[in-house]
């Protein structure tokens, strides 16, 4: 790899055939260097979970200047935690996740493996983005996202990001964008999550589920930018304190 | 169940079988009415994923006058959303996670099982504590906990906690404590993550790994608290909106 170019490290929950994470690499190749470990199969809604009981292992998959993409048998979390320790030979100058088939914004970040590959960044100290798209369709159309994620990809490179914060991107699904919108996580939960069925085996039960809004109307919120046609960024932090609740609970005990 | 003792909704990530799970129990029976959905065999590090592509499936193991106990396939998170579901005829007044064999304090909350369960009753609505003990032995000793665990708990229960606010409490392995602080996410890293041996496979990777503290001195921090015998308790917020970030990037696009 050539030293002067930016370093990308980038992964996704989708597996290495989505074709979020080639239209991604698509639209990062004029940026930089790019290394892609992402996981052999899809792993949608793993978090930041990681592989405990069982060994991991990784191969090479494509080589070419400026591109080497690797798959990996762990968790998004697993395989940007692998990289840094096999493949990368510098640090990055950011790690991205996705383009995810699916929304991550909202109360959603905490179930993302997409976000889980950017939470790993950034605890790791480097300024870390997720990209996702609100369509689940496996042959969605990105091409409405190029020249915003390269924007965006640009600007974090430039600017770079505050240490424990990194950035969850969504877009909504649509053919063109009315701007740029700087979210707050809407708040919110999910409701009739589960379709009970039979099987062989008994009773069982399929995760689904509506999202209800508890605050639908405030136009900070990343469901409001994306209901209205705007690509929502929310800024978030990997420092999970609730600072005012350290301070009201200084006389609790 | 009666309806005038509490409803106290417990899972874990060490399993049903695990003695930090029985040893909660067994510490909580005086202060309500137990329902426990815990998962069927040990899921560490499953964060707050969920189970997408298969189903899940729960069956009752015990149940005794104030104490129902069924065990789950699917993963922390999956026990929390299904017990709401399925068992509960009416809402819990607290969501207990743990006792987990293990740290979780520090950037651990990301990867814990056991505050997935904590994350999932809070994002739902409910006061929600997780319990952890820094001994991953099977055997660890849960006793010294016992009154810290009730008092916790109890407290909780008078004074409820903030939306979107949940506690993450962790007890050093100690026979004994120097008393309780509340206390910020110590900031810091996990390095040397991965331990690489050769299988009939080939070349595997089994996650380990040392943390380490980038502010370790600052009494603030749970690792402070833990390093020096006192139980930790860090208000933990489930809103992950970087709000300074918000400010701060209002003029980036």
């Amino acid at each position: 790899m050539k030293k002067d170019r930016p370093l990308i490290l980038i992964s996704n929950d989708d597996g290495v055939a989505a074709k979020g994470l080639n239209e991604l690499i698509r639209f990062l190749r004029p940026l930089g260097d790019l290394v892609v470990m992402a996981p052999d199969a899809p792993r949608s809604g793993f978090a930041c979970s990681i592989t405990c009981h069982t060994p991991v292992s990784y191969e090479l998959v494509h080589e070419e200047e400026g591109l080497t993409i690797y798959k990996c048998s762990g968790t998004p979390t697993d395989c940007t935690k692998l990289a840094f320790y096999t493949v990368l030979d510098r640090n990055p100058d950011v790690v991205i996740g996705g383009i995810n088939h699916g929304d991550n914004s909202s109360v959603n970040v905490h179930y993302s493996g997409t976000m889980g590959v950017v939470i790993e960044g950034c605890l790791r100290g480097f300024p870390s983005i997720g990209f996702s798209l609100c369509d689940h369709d496996l042959d969605a159309d990105f091409a409405p996202l190029e020249r915003y994620v390269q924007r965006i990809t640009m600007k974090v490179l430039e600017e770079g990001l505050p240490a424990l914060t990194c950035l969850n991107v969504n877009f909504p699904k649509a053919s063109s964008f009315k701007g740029v919108k700087i979210c707050q996580q809407a708040k919110g939960l999910w409701v009739k999550e589960w379709i009970r069925r039979k099987d062989q085996e008994g009773l069982v039960f399929d995760i689904a589920g509506e999202f209800m809004d508890t605050d639908a109307d405030c136009e900070l919120n990343d469901h409001w930018a994306l209901r209205n046609g705007y690509v929502a960024i929310t800024p978030t932090t990997v420092d999970a304190t609730d600072y005012e609740m350290v301070k009201r609970m200084k006389d609790w005990f």
